[in-house]
């Protein structure tokens, strides 16, 4: 099987990061069975001031007509209002209609503080805040401006049955791993704050229960936790966690605190998961501070190829690329400077590559 | 001076833990020159299912014409969808103009896992998606709910008027107690997601960057994070932090992170602040799994209090407060079971007070 990948770098340390995950997909043992080829694809703040646009048709197309799956770097945000300037992974994720954002966090050895975690978070990745439907009105008392949250019914559900078929397919993973777990049995958190927000929120929450309540689930433990307390359940109890499926907003939020948890953000992947097509994307940003310093953690970039793999129906290749990344993780040997180590960007990618 | 406040212990714990605090201004010195009277008003889940209303416009009414402050516990979230019930203190935060919910997060030696954290969260009260102005339709693909996210210029004003005045006055706090902080100049720190919401808070950053760069304003140090990022800064460096200032919902799940850093949400306080008036209200729930057992613990309760009278104008009294409770928690002797202790509600209150 020949999968076309394309290669969307954007903007800081994004194209330090996605030259490694081409290099590792390249150096995939030939007993798999696969080969790739590669599409380079413009998006970005650069390609916004060449162009005029973040997002040229060009990349769309592209992905849509010869692609069965993407990486994606980071992108800048500037640092000012620059009118008409938009993230294209947010337009991406829409025009694609990449309905889920799959967000594994998990410690190995050599990257915990002490507590496994080893959890999920399903972020819906179309709607919520993210619709960006804004408007600013100059009232009496000077501006004000709305925005339109929106949760329907539709994405709501699917998101909820994927993180349902997520949390399934992990109760094979976590009985190899054992210990690495506080369940029994799979578990998905719904997150809401239906407290407050009783039509949208509530609707995400009955939703979910709804959809997590069907047969093939049966043996799912479901739970839910408002959004704030949820942040405050992530910091105590990590290792707590298995699935936690959450509307775009607190997913994109919640993720972040994840990452926090298991020592640097360059450690966390994610896939933008669509009927058939995946783009797979570190939780990283663009890191302006260390951009063109080749010192760029690719461990986020290199699970996010793994993850998009799996999505793609290539577990096995998958479980090769994490294995070889947990093995460099617990040796420890070379870690870049934001995991405490010395290593280059390119050292760790040769660290990983050899264990493949 | 005689303060008339009112006491809304409202559900679950909240009946435990505004006895104590009703306790301790009773205790406060009489070297202070200060008295107090109290009215008990009734809000909460249990007060709607006896009168159809969570927030009786008694409760309202006597704490706008006899009141100078209250003390509000904790109200129930029906683990259902309840119709026509809404959250009373959100209501009530409304009704009053309680334009400023601040949540100041401190270690003491007593609390801390190692890093000292001495900061404080200003969340705007009023707006965002606290209007709660949410509508359903049915669509073609089942229900479609909206919220709206409402972001005024001057509610933005003067939430960061009000982070900065507390900003500079903190400067004393801080200088007062060296090696608390890891700054030598008072800063605020922005909080927003303006790289996806332009216009919301879009306008939220530009009105905090105008409103902190008033000449009064001028020793004061301004950075911006962006709310994922908030979140994960705030687990890895939470020291750095001095004063943060975020639209109402990045707030609400902020301070719950920033309480999960300090070991117990039943530690951290918070008041509701208009002009002239502040509700003093602890920032854990209504904890139904140990309601009832006398072990709720009341060091939450008490520095509302304090935070109460600080913005009611006797810093004096407050300090007391405060000194009690950290010579409590630093001798670490009567501690409640959140802490890893085992004294009562009762005793932990009976330890501060005889600290006054
Ligand atoms: C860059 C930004 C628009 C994006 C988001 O909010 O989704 C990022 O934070 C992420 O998590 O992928
Ligand atoms: C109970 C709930 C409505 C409330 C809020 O969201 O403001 C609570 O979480 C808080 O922080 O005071």
């Amino acid at each position: 099987r020949t999968l076309r990948i394309g290669l969307i770098p954007g903007d800081g340390i994004g194209r330090e990061v996605i030259p490694a995950g081409r290099r590792i997909l390249e150096a995939l043992p030939s007993s798999l069975n696969l080969n790739f080829s590669f599409v380079n694809l413009d998006a970005g703040f650069e390609t916004f001031q060449k162009t005029g646009t973040a997002l040229p048709d060009k990349t769309v197309e592209t992905l849509k007509k010869e692609c069965d799956g993407a990486l994606f770097g980071a992108v800048s945000s500037p640092s000012t209002k620059v009118a008409g300037y938009s993230s294209p992974i947010v337009a991406l994720r829409k025009k694609l209609d990449l309905y889920a954002n799959v967000r594994p966090v998990k410690t190995t050895a050599g990257s915990s503080n002490g507590k496994p975690i080893d959890l999920v978070i399903v972020r819906e990745n179309t709607e919520d805040l993210y619709v960006k439907e804004e408007r600013t009105v100059e009232g009496p008392n000077g501006k004000v401006a709305e925005a339109i949250k929106r949760i329907s019914e539709r994405a709501s559900h699917r998101i909820s049955t994927i993180a349902g078929e997520i949390a399934l397919r992990r109760q094979g993973i976590r009985a190899a791993a054992p210990g690495t777990s506080a369940h029994t049995q799979p578990m998905v958190t719904i997150t809401h704050k239906s407290n407050v927000l009783s039509q949208t929120d509530g609707l995400f929450r009955e939703t979910a229960r709804k959809a997590l309540a069907a047969e093939k689930f049966s043996s799912i433990h479901v739970e839910e936790q408002i959004v704030d307390s949820m942040v405050y359940k992530l910091f105590r109890q990590p290792e707590y966690y298995d699935v936690i499926v959450a509307p775009n907003l607190y997913g994109d939020i919640l993720s972040d605190g994840a990452a926090a948890l298991v020592g640097s953000l360059g450690l966390v992947p994610s896939a933008n998961v669509g009927d058939g097509f995946a783009i797979g994307e570190p939780c990283h940003g663009s890191a302006p501070d260390i951009e063109g310093k080749g010192i760029a953690n690719p461990i986020a970039t290199l699970r996010s190829v793994a993850l998009m793999l799996e999505f793609l129906g290539e577990p096995n290749a998958a479980a090769k690329i994490y294995t070889a990344v947990d093995a460099n993780l617990d040796e420890a040997k070379f870690l870049s400077p934001d995991m405490g180590g010395k290593a280059t960007t390119q050292e760790v990618l040769e660290d990983v590559l050899k264990r493949l």
